[in-house]
């Protein structure tokens, strides 16, 4: 097939030290989530929808699943809230959107995705975020829509001992769960990226992770590659992960395996967390130093893989 | 000298469209400021200060200049508060802190650098950054300390027009100002970045530029480079500017002059502002595609200089 018109999709729900010995009963579950967006992105690609477009739904599709935390789903901060974050950057010319801080936006990839399209702006915070996305006609929900009893009991013991804490990385619960992402490279040849997540269990002092952050979290050029991240936001922070990834790819003329390898084996702290990518010629790959990453990624040429350890 | 012991360092107090015409009196005023805090921090880094401390404390002497768009004398946004950004970089191990949307802290860089030090996070936004200050001892004022008769005029008449601009690119003033920054390199040889900023004048919804995000407005690494942004952070964000510095270094192994300038020349958006930069051996430069940027820079060898356009 010509490569003009390969397409390819990468997925991820998560990273952490999700134990091998979750119930398998969860583990269907979390595989038939992840298999069932994964063929909803492919599918999208194939019926010649954008990149951008497909990252957008996907996520929406993560954020309405209770499973992962972005969305329905998301862990609770420190004050027993909701707090949500997202991004979503266009390889085509760069142009990006995010907010951070959102409480009552159903899915804030989308309020990412208008706040790109509809303002100078790319980075919109809390209540003024909350404004904009009211005078775009944005869906608002009450924060209690995000509620699920799970997040709840495990952000009561995190706060019972007072610990903070990735959602999955908590030894309270077996059901690991993550940020959320998706990248892809549509038939035009054109790339996007998008990350969205609730953030850290019983978080305080109005932390930001790097989902929001563009160059971090999240980042999309045409160039090079589309990468998302998910794991300890900080250290993707201090590394500006998403924007290292695409010089290397760049600059140092790696391909996209040897830049996500390299990053997680030389430039990332140990048991972080992991990324996902897609380059611009449809190749996909993944990369992480946790003990486990949610994951998956399908192409035009029949490739179609969910995966959650090695 | 022996470049090891060799100090360098470069400063900005914003960029933009300022105009030739500015009256001779507030141009000799920024002169004699900008002379005055460059020389400060350049007894620091001879009275053999670290890199980190000098910023954090030249930075702290223009936010408290009302001349300069940081701490007294920040612009106003659209509800006539003063919203207050900050980032800092240790360029020894990649360290950094951050913070958003403060409207009660006078020295928003310090907070960073607490941020930084003493939380495990990078990035802290609004009243949980305060509510973090707080418990941090940090000096609190009321939100009227940033309070300047101009700025508040200035915003008067932007809000009447209801737009939004660089606190120094209206044309409603002749006097120009703007985000301010400092990188240095000490005499042990480590690097440090710091910038802080009031924002846009009149702007809404919450916005968050590029100061307070590592790899955009501000970065540091001893492998490569110390750098400080100024002008529409839109752009900044979008190209990653800190870390694009970083990789032209790194990757491309340019010095650090063609790298600034390559980036403003064939990677920024014209008229976009400018950057500081200084390099892991002392090297200090400058590169802006906007009509002018305050700026200085000064070392060991006994450069010392101050400009506003070429």
């Amino acid at each position: 097939m010509d490569k003009k018109f390969k397409y390819s999709i990468a997925i991820h729900g998560g990273a952490g030290a999700i134990p091998k010995t979750v119930p398998e009963k969860d583990k269907k579950e979390y595989i038939y989530a992840l298999k069932d967006i994964l063929q909803y992105g492919k599918e999208l690609l194939e019926k010649r929808h954008t990149a951008l477009d497909t990252v957008e739904l996907v996520v929406n599709k993560f954020e309405d699943c209770p499973l992962f935390n972005a969305g329905k789903g998301a862990v609770f901060n420190s004050e027993g809230r909701n707090e949500l974050n997202a991004a979503i950057m266009d390889g085509r010319d760069r142009s990006c959107g995010a907010v951070t801080c959102v409480t009552r936006i159903k899915n804030p990839i989308s309020l990412a995705r208008i706040v790109m399209e509809k303002s100078p702006h790319i980075l919109l915070c809390g209540d003024g975020a909350e404004k904009f996305a009211k005078q775009h006609g944005m869906k608002f929900v009450r924060n209690s829509y995000f509620f699920t009893q799970k997040r709840y009991d495990q952000w009561l013991k995190m706060k019972e001992k007072d610990i903070t804490a990735l959602d999955h990385s908590s030894d309270l619960t077996n059901s690991a769960k993550g940020t959320v992402g998706c990248v892809a490279r549509d038939i035009y040849g054109d790339l996007a990226a998008a990350t969205s997540t609730g953030g850290m269990t019983n978080k305080k002092y109005g932390r930001i992770g790097d989902t929001p952050i563009i160059g971090s979290g999240t980042y999309a050029d045409n160039e090079t590659c589309a990468v998302s991240c998910t794991g300890t936001g900080e250290e993707f922070m201090r590394t500006v992960a998403g924007h290292e990834i695409h010089s290397l790819i760049k600059y140092k003329k790696m391909n996209i395996k040897e830049a996500l390898d390299h990053f997680t084996v030389k430039i990332l702290k140990p048991d972080t967390g992991g990324l996902i990518a897609v380059d611009k010629y449809g190749d996909h790959a993944y990369s992480f130093n946790s003990k486990g990453m949610y994951r998956g990624s399908a192409d035009s040429e029949g490739f179609f893989e969910v995966r959650i350890w090695e």
